[in-house]
C-alpha cells in the first residue's frame, strides 16, 4: 500500500511517496495554476501513486483551513480562497485511504517533532519565517489542531513598538513586521533598494545601516513574540525554519537579545531558540508523518 | 472515600470536600502564616477530611510550579518560594489516596470547563484578572499542561505601547500593565489618589478622567493579550474571572474594542469573551474537578 504526502503550498503543491522511516521520496512539484486547480492537483497525485494502491494520504495546506469540514482555503489561490473540499476530493481519488489533512504549520511541528529539533520534546514551537510567518505547535506531547485546525499562527501575535496594519485586518502583528516581505517594505521606505529578503541579509552582512537597522527591529518583534507564546505555552524549544530565517546574525543576535530581555519567568529558563535543519520541504515531510498516523499527531481520519 | 480539593492562593490556603456532583462543599480557609507554612497546611486538610479515609486529593497552587517534580514555589509565600515537595507531603499524610496537581490557572481551566462558560468548548482559554493576571488553557479538549505545569502564563505576554517592567524581570508584558495592582500603580502616578482596583473601577463609573483613562489603558492590553492568545491557540472562547474583571464598561468596553481590532483571522470570527459566573473560589472547583479525575484533565495521578 503506498501512503503518499501532498504539501498544498501558496504558489506550488508537491506531492511524494512516504518511505518506512517517514522519508518522502519521488517528490514530484507543480506550480499552481490560476485555473483549473484541483486538476493539476489530481494529476500530481496520479503521477506520485503511479497505479499503486493508496493506503494513506497526508495533506498540509498553507491556512486557513477548516480541519473538521476537511476545507482548505488559502488565501493567495483565488480559486480555492472561498473554500475547497480538498479531503473529500481525494478521498473520491482514492476511495478506502485513510485521509489525514492538517495546516502547513501543524505538518511542519510535527516534521521537527519526529525528525528534527523537536525529537523527544514534548513542549515546542516550530515557526516559519519567510515571505509570512507561520508555525506548529507541539503541546504536552501532541500537534495542537485548535477548534477549525489552525492552531500556531504565531504570526499573529501582536508585538509592541510597530503600529502596522497587517494583511489579516488586524494591527500589529509580528508577520507584519518581521517577515522577509515586510522586513524588505520597511528598509525600502528607509530608502533601501534592494527587493527580496536574501539581498536585504546580504546588505546586513556587508554593514549596510538601513539593513542592519532592518534586520534588528525583525529580530526583536520575533523575539518578542517568541517569549509571549513560550510563557502562554511552557515550552523549552523553539526551532525557526523558513528563508528569511536563514538570514545569520543580523537577525539572530537581536531575536536572541529580546528572548533574553522578555522570557524571563523561570519555568523558561531552559528555553532554546534554534534553527530548524530540515532545510528542504518541511511541510511535505510533516505530511508523510501524518500519512504515516503517528499517534503523536492527535489528528483523526 | 474522601475526595479532596485544596487551593494554594499567594495569601490564603482553602479545601474542601468534592461532592458527586463536582461541587465543592464544607470548604475552610486558613490565612498563610510567615512560618511553619505546611503546618499550617497540613491542618487545614485534617480539619476537612475529619478522620474519613481519602481516596484522592486535588491540589491548585498559584505559580510557578514544577508538576513532574510535585514541586510548588508560590513567590508570594517566602518559606516555600525556593520549592516545596507539596505533592510528596500530602502523600504521606494521606498514604494511598491519589494525588493530582495544577497550576492555579491550569484548575481555572477546568472549573469554567466542567462547569463554567466553557462547558462543551474544545479550545478556550479561562484567564483571571485581579492583583495579578493568570489563565488556563483547554486545547483539543484537554488542560494544556506544558513541560513543567506552568502553561498558560498569559499574564505575561508582551502587549503593545508601553515599556513598563515587570515583576518576572522582563518587560511590557500584559500583567505589569492591565492587573488591578498596576492599573492602581499607573493611575496614582497620574495624579489619581485611591488605592484598589475596586475604587479605580467606582471611579471610573463616576466620571473621573484618569480613573477612566487607567481602565481603557488597562482594557486595551488585556484585548491586544486575548488577540495574540487567540491567534496561536485557535480557541473561540474566553472567560475571565477575578476582581478587577468585574470592574464592567469602563475595562470591558475597550477590552472588546481591542480583541475586535487585532482578532481579524477568519477562523477567530466566532471568538467571545465573557465573564466568569463562578464567582467564588474557582481555583478550589478546579482542584475538586482534578482530584475526581476527570479524563480532560490530562494530568496523571
Amino acid at each position: 500500500m503506498t501512503v503518499v504526502a501532498l504539501d498544498i503550498g501558496a504558489t506550488k503543491f508537491a506531492a511524494g511517496v512516504v518511505g518506512l522511516a517517514g522519508e518522502v521520496r519521488d517528490v514530484r512539484r507543480v506550480e499552481v495554476p490560476r485555473e483549473n486547480v484541483w486538476e493539476a492537483c489530481r494529476g500530481l497525485l496520479l503521477e506520485v501513486v503511479e497505479g499503486g494502491l493508496v493506503g494513506a494520504v497526508g495533506i498540509g495546506s498553507a491556512g486557513p483551513i477548516d480541519v473538521r469540514a476537511g476545507v482548505t482555503g488559502p488565501l493567495n489561490i483565488p480559486e480555492w480562497k472561498s473554500g475547497f473540499p480538498i479531503v473529500a476530493e481525494v478521498r473520491g481519488l482514492f476511495p478506502g485511504a485513510a485521509i489525514r489533512f492538517a495546516m502547513d504549520g501543524a505538518c511542519l511541528a510535527l516534521a521537527e517533532h519526529h525528525l528534527g529539533a523537536l525529537r523527544g520534546v514534548a513542549n515546542g514551537l516550530a515557526m516559519t519565517v519567510s515571505s509570512g510567518i507561520g508555525g506548529g505547535i507541539i503541546a504536552d506531547g501532541r500537534v495542537l489542531v485548535g477548534r477549525s485546525g489552525n492552531a500556531g499562527h504565531i504570526g499573529h501575535i501582536v508585538v509592541p513598538g510597530w503600529d502596522v496594519p497587517c494583511e489579516c485586518g488586524g494591527v500589529g502583528c509580528v508577520e507584519a513586521i518581521a517577515s522577509g516581505m515586510s522586513s524588505v517594505r520597511w528598509a525600502r521606505q528607509q530608502g533601501w533598494s534592494g527587493d527580496t529578503g536574501m539581498a536585504l541579509a546580504a546588505a546586513a552582512h556587508a554593514g549596510d545601516e538601513i539593513a542592519v537597522a532592518a534586520l534588528h527591529r525583525s529580530g526583536t518583534a520575533l523575539g518578542q513574540a517568541i517569549a509571549s507564546a513560550a510563557a502562554l505555552l511552557d515550552i523549552d524549544r523553539v526551532v525557526i525554519g523558513g528563508g528569511f530565517a536563514q538570514s545569520g546574525e543580523p537577525l539572530w543576535a537581536p531575536l536572541l537579545a529580546a528572548v533574553a530581555r522578555h522570557a524571563r519567568l523561570g519555568f523558561l529558563r531552559e528555553l532554546t531558540v534554534v534553527p530548524s535543519r530540515i532545510t528542504n520541504g518541511a511541510t511535505l515531510v510533516g505530511a508523510g508523518v501524518l500519512a504515516a498516523g503517528h499517534a503523536s499527531t492527535g489528528i483523526a481520519d
